[in-house]
């Protein structure tokens, strides 16, 4: 299935806003994450059909985990702290097509 | 990998809006079909974990194919006019495992 795959990988960041007190992804830095990710990609030229995706998804479902991304079509779901995070996984996982075990949720 | 996979079937909605002129998925029903179908599968009790995610995404960019959705983790990009044609990707697709041909991009 995988070479008809319109993206190689395609990710998406949770970056739901809650304004009723509880946790939610996008008090917890995934618009930064989520800028990050996607000028990294660019950057390293790795955008497009065929290539990686990057994109912002409304609430993922999975709050007591936030912030969270999920990677298709793997299904790998990961949190992450900081942009070094991301970075890691775009390494490891994006370009490397390996797991960041200790992301995982 | 199926089975630890948090959703059986994960389906993203490309909502973007563009204000330039240029065609954008809002502008072709994306909202009312993207609450639609998530009216439905939960009507349905196949909403949750283990089973299917709707959920609203930014720009898929494939904007001259929308309006598009894709559902994941098998990477099948469906485009649709109205909600019979949602009802038949949830029918066949989301319900029933297979694939909706003649919707698909």
């Amino acid at each position: 299935m995988s070479e008809s795959l319109y993206f190689k990988k395609h990710v998406f960041f949770c970056m739901n806003e809650r304004d009723d007190g509880r946790s939610c992804c996008a008090h917890r830095g995934a618009q930064a994450a989520q800028e990050h990710a996607k000028r990294r990609i660019k950057q390293l030229d790795q955008n497009g059909a065929g290539k990686i995706r990057i994109n912002k998804a409304g609430c993922l479902d999975r709050c007591d985990d936030g912030p969270v991304l999920v990677v298709y079509p793997q299904g790998t779901w990961y949190t992450y702290v900081d942009q070094s995070d991301i970075d890691e996984i775009i390494e490891v996982d994006l370009i490397g097509g390996g797991v960041v075990e200790r992301l995982k949720v």
